[in-house]
Order: C-alpha cells, then structure tokens, then sequence
C-alpha cells in the first residue's frame, strides 16, 4: 500500500465530464489499494473570470479581497470532484485550505507555505476516504485566505505530498511527460523516463511550463518523488528524483528555450567601481528579474559595454528607471526584444567536458551569433536572435544525440 | 450615528457595473456617519450555474459538498464588493461565514443559526470599516461550510442586525417596497410606507417574493426594523415594523395571491375517529406541506369529503402517498392545480368586523365561486378558480379603498 498525492491542473477539471475522468483514474488508484489524497486547481477559465471581475472592481487590488475572490475557483472545483467520487462509490470529501489548515504567511497572492496540519487528513486517509484539497490556497496567521500565486497548485501538491509522507506526487497535466526538447518544435524529440531535480528545475524555469519552478525546488529539498504525467492518456510520465536514482546518466538530457526575454545594452558605460551596483541596485527594487549578464571593458579599461536580460513584460519599467536613475553615465541604451534563450542541460555535464564547445559550433554551422553566454554546473544558455529559435533548438537536440530513432 | 446593515440580492450585484453602484450607495450610508455592514448574495447567475455543475457531478448530493460549491458564489461577491469599495475610499472587509463565525447547526443546506459571534465585527465597525459579509453560509461544529437554503441571504442579513444590535436591516431588491397588491395586476396598487411583521410575514408566505419568510419571522423575534427597498431607485421603501408603530392602522393592508398552490380532494372519506390523522400523517412524513384544509360531513355522519391544497410541484407526490396508504377508505381522488390562493391581510382585522363578508360579497358580484375557505386573526384566504386571480386581486383591491388616488 502506497500513500499518494495527486494534482490536476485546470484543462484537466475544465468541466464536468473531465472532472468525471479525473476520478475515475482517482478510482482505479484507490483500488489499487493506495490512499489517496488529491489537489485540483480551479476550472480552466474559471481563475481567469474571476481574476477579470477582481481587476474590474478594483485596478488596485487589495491582496486580502483578490485571494479571497479567486480562491473560489479551486474551492469549486474540490467540492464537485468529491461529489464526482462519491457518485463512483468512492468514499471522498473536500478540504479548503482552511479547513486543512495550510498555513502561510500573510503576503495576500504570493503566499509562502508554512506548516500543514495534517493530523485529521491522515486520519482519513488511513479510512480510506479520498481528500480532496483545493490548491492554490491558504490560510494566513490573520485568519484571512491567502494564495500561493498563479501555478500555485503544483507546490500546493508537492507540500502537501511532504507533510503527508507521501511515497509519490503524481501531477497530471496536458502532456504525457517531459520531453528532451519542445515535441512541437522537435517531432523526434523523446519522453524522457526520469530527470532529476536540477535539470527540472532548470527545465521549468526556462520556459518548460511544465512544473512550477518553487514545485520542483520544494519536492528537491524535501526529497519528494514527483511523477508528471498525461490526465489524457494512460501512459507512464516523467518522474522527477534524485541523481542517485538514475543509473545511466545522459551528459545532456533536454534543450529548453525561453522567448521571453529582452536584452538591454548600455554602451561606453563609465567603468567606476560600484557602477554595477549602481544600474543594478534600483532594477532589484523596482522588482525587474536581472537573468544573464555581460560586461566588456574597453581597452583602457575607462569604458565598459554592458548587456543583460530582463522578463520581456519588464523592458519598459527596467528603461525607465534607468533613465531615472541618474548617477550612471552611458552613451547609448539599447533595448531587443527579438531574441531567444536557448539552454542545454544535463546533469551529466558535471564529469564531461566539452559540452559548451558543441553547442558553439553546432550554433556556428548554422550561422547563428550568440550574443549573451551563461552557464552553471548543469546548463548552458545562450541568447540568440529570435528568428533562429526553432533552427537552433533543432541542431543542438541532433548534435546531442537526442533525437529519437 | 446609526449602525445599520444593508443586504443586496442576486440582481443587485449582477456585474461589476451594478457591484459598483451597490458600493456607491454604501458609501452614502458611510458618509452619512452610519456604521455599516453589508449583505451580499451571489452574482445573479452565479448559484444556478454552481447548482447545475453539482448536479451534473451527482444527482443524489452530498450535502456538505454542495454547500461547499454554491457558497463560493457569495465568497466571490464579497470580495468583489469590498475591492469596489476600497476602490471609492471607503474602508472595507469581506467576511466570510466561517471568519464571521457565523456558527449553524450541521443540517447542510438548510441550515438553522445558533450563533453569530460578532466581535471582531463590531471592532471593525467601531472603527469605520465596512464589513461585508457574504449571506447565505456558516459554519458547522465540525468546521465545514453550510448554507441556510435559497433566498438565505435575507436571513442572513436578519441574524446579523439582530446579532449587531442594528438600528435598521434594509433589504435592497429588485421593487421598490411591499405594495397593496402585484402592480403589474393592479396598476393602481399603492407602496406601503410601513407594514407590520405579522402582515409581511403572511404577504411573504403567499408569495409577494420580496422577503423570505424566514427572515420576517426572525426580524419579529429579534425586533429587527426591516426596510425593504430598490437597489436601482434612489426612494424610501417600506418599513416593516412593530405594530405599535403604525398610528393609523389600515383595516386591510393588501391583497396576495399565490398562484402555485393545488387542490387535493378526497371524495367519500368513512368518516371514523382518527381519520384525519391517518391521512395528514402519512403527507407530513412525506415532507408535503399541507395548507387549507375543509370537510364536509354527509347527513347521516358516516362519509365525509376532506379538500385540502399542497404546493404545486408535491401533488403528484402527495397523490402517490395517498394511494399508498392503504387504511384510508374514499370513494374517488381529485387533484386540481387550475387554483389560486387569494389573501386579503391587515392588522386591523383584529378590531374591524365585516372583512370576511365584504370579501365574500366582492367575489360573489362577479361571479367568483369560492372553493376553500381558511383564516386567521389578521387574513382571509380564499381558494379560488386559476382563471379568476386578476379579476378577483383588482375586484378586492378596490372594494377594501387600497386603490391609489
């Protein structure tokens, strides 16, 4: 017997027949003999209504009055799937957050999970009774809702699975697993059985969409065993473990791509000590996410060209407070929204070099100029124009031996 | 400084438009120097479509689930309502029914009240914060969410004055008060500027659809000072009040008519002790509310005929447990729904004779026949032919002076 958590995103809920599937496959895992909790997220469609009212009502939402609004969503969705499971037979009731109680923090709409008292959820669980919980949300020390931000159910599933010492987090979604790169982009790219932790975490967050990057990072620091996998199909996913786990290591497992993204340029940059600082420090407070950064420093070494990457969405706050800022002398800013981050990841990459030099000729080959290079133990990205996207995801999943046979 | 509570229905915050008129006339209570809390029902539309969802996800409903689906309609509009006001200045918070508490019994979905703790409330109030509560839910000893049943949120608004200590309870709807009669039957009807409980209460159960009845009951209880008045006009309502408050009592106040009332007779009954018991037991068992009631015994005292109506929709139900039955011995079942209830209702019955027999007159001068007759110390009511209703409303609106000049 197994205790198992299991999460079902919103095209999986979308509506009533859905919601019937979705506990048929609850069903069949109760009789296979495992208890059973489940975390679904609100309707598809039904968040994005409720958020549309919330903006209407109020441009300036107050936090507090947003999460109780669209906390509904979820709320809906735990009481007809349980309805749903008692209409198989199956023994179910729903849990709010409130109710669990799942504790968080008091910062309304992008709450940080506290503690979860799952004391009366194991009692029924060892019933045999199915739990449902509506995701996403929390209760604060306060005694108001609170939610945990878009996406927010993944992690809502992953620390529910923690605290309930459950043996796996199997999180249904719109694709049957993860795949070495983007099928839509590659046919021949493949499912890959296992990836660990660290490239999923980095797979989610360059753009996979797969899992909620703060998901994976929680299922990583509590060791919990997270399964993705297709609520449309009945085939095995991916599961997301521990390096250990897997004995035949792939250098590079997967190539990920990342459209949006926006390069700014500041040219002939006065090179004084604390100038990156300087530039830095007021887009960390206007909360613009800094991803990749170059910096090169002119002969004499007085001037500096300097090229980083924010959020697409970010461009224009990130210009406008570096215009506002006025100790940073430049000549010239320059702001690109055509370009593409493209990564290889692979935790193999630890214990084999020459990895970055493949991906720089198989991008060279292909004419491809790389503006922008970062790298970590297990990754290399590179910011490419735009155009070059599909052709570059393409050569490196070849170059790397990922395509399937 | 008054402390009121205002409660607005389905129709009253059907959009975020009329979201914002609701919090516009909020805030004239508030600058008015008045202590407010709000009422909110669901979003017209909101309850049915959540009540569709459930049943498709079981016809035969978990009660504690359903509660937790459709009580998410007016989670929704509380918090949209509170944003709308912020948005205008106004300080405000949702509550909702388990933050109140708002603590029931555990029958789910009609669910009684016990208990309203409202001191964090008052504390709010006491310091110009607009509390705004979603109706129509609470909370049950083991901590799941009830609802009190349809049209709950005027209870809701009724417990909550009652708990608050309110000066005044105003029931924002769709008309602009309690008239003399329907106006769109007699358009000369004339609104009430006050009516007594005992008379809402009987203008309520005959289907004027303006307050439920439960909340007028309650209202009296507690010695609430109910307004009932139009969310789209800006014009005084009606007050229902003590009797004591109204100085020129009206000896008939107005005229209902419930049109989903049917006839059940039982022709030849054996006329033997405790027949009537054995006829009525079997149908409140059944749950069929049995209203009018007449018999009338042949000469010679052995056969009686019994006529009585139930609600439209429980006839089939009530013909079916009859037949059933096996003790009772009749000659001959009838069921009619082409029947109509006609109300004639006023305080000052108590003091005034000749209502009845002007009633009787009224209806015979034009041809009326009059099926059932039953009364109290202040109504008269009539069963009469469905085809008679608008003849006999105007005929009896004019013949007790209720016409506007």
């Amino acid at each position: 017997m197994s205790r198992i958590v299991m999460k079902f995103g919103g095209t999986s809920v979308a509506d009533i027949d859905r919601i019937r599937i979705v506990a048929a496959r609850v069903k069949e895992e109760t009789r296979a003999g495992n208890q059973v909790a489940v975390v679904v997220s609100a309707m598809s469609g039904t968040t994005d209504q409720l958020i549309k009212w919330a903006t209407q009502a109020s441009p300036l939402h107050d936090a507090r009055e947003y999460d109780t609004v669209v906390s509904a969503g979820e709320q809906i969705t735990a009481g007809l799937l349980a309805m749903a499971l008692q209409d198989m037979g199956v023994s179910a009731r729903s849990w709010l957050g409130w109710q669990v109680p799942f504790h968080t923090n008091n910062i309304h709409s992008s709450a940080r999970i506290e503690n979860i008292d799952t004391a009366q959820m194991i009692d029924r669980l060892e019933d045999n009774i199915v739990c449902v919980m509506a995701g996403f949300q929390g209760i604060s020390s306060d005694n108001r809702i609170t939610t945990l931000g878009r996406g927010g159910s993944d992690t809502s599933a992953v620390a529910l699975a923690a605290a309930l010492g459950a043996d796996r987090c199997d999180i249904y979604t719109d694709v049957e697993g993860v795949y070495t790169t983007d099928p839509r982009i590659v046919p021949s790219a493949r499912k890959l059985d296992k990836i660990t932790y660290e490239e999923m975490l980095e797979m989610a967050s360059l753009g996979a969409k797969i899992l909620q990057t703060r998901s994976v990072a929680m299922a990583m620091n509590h060791g919990v065993r997270v399964q993705v996998l297709s609520s449309f199909t009945n085939t095995p996913g991916t599961l997301v473990v521990d390096e250990e786990e897997i004995v035949e290591k792939q250098v590079v497992s997967g190539i990920a791509y990342a459209k949006n993204e926006a390069k700014i340029t500041l040219v002939g940059v006065e090179n004084t000590p604390g100038i990156a600082g300087e530039i830095f420090g007021p887009l960390a407070s206007g909360h613009v996410n800094v991803d990749m950064i170059v910096q090169n420093i002119s002969e004499d070494g007085k001037k500096t060209d300097l090229t980083f990457t924010v959020p697409e969405g970010d461009v224009e706050k990130a210009v406008a407070i570096l215009k506002a800022s006025g100790h940073v002398k430049y000549a010239k800013l320059m702001a690109d929204k055509e370009v593409v981050k493209i990564s290889v990841i692979g935790v193999g990459m630890r214990s084999h070099a020459g990895v970055a030099a493949r991906m720089f000729e198989t991008l060279a080959e292909k004419g491809i100029n790389i503006q922008v290079i970062s790298t970590s133990e297990i990754k290399i990205s590179v910011l490419i124009g735009a155009e070059y996207n599909e052709l570059a995801v393409r050569a490196l999943h070849t170059a790397f031996g990922l395509d399937s046979e």
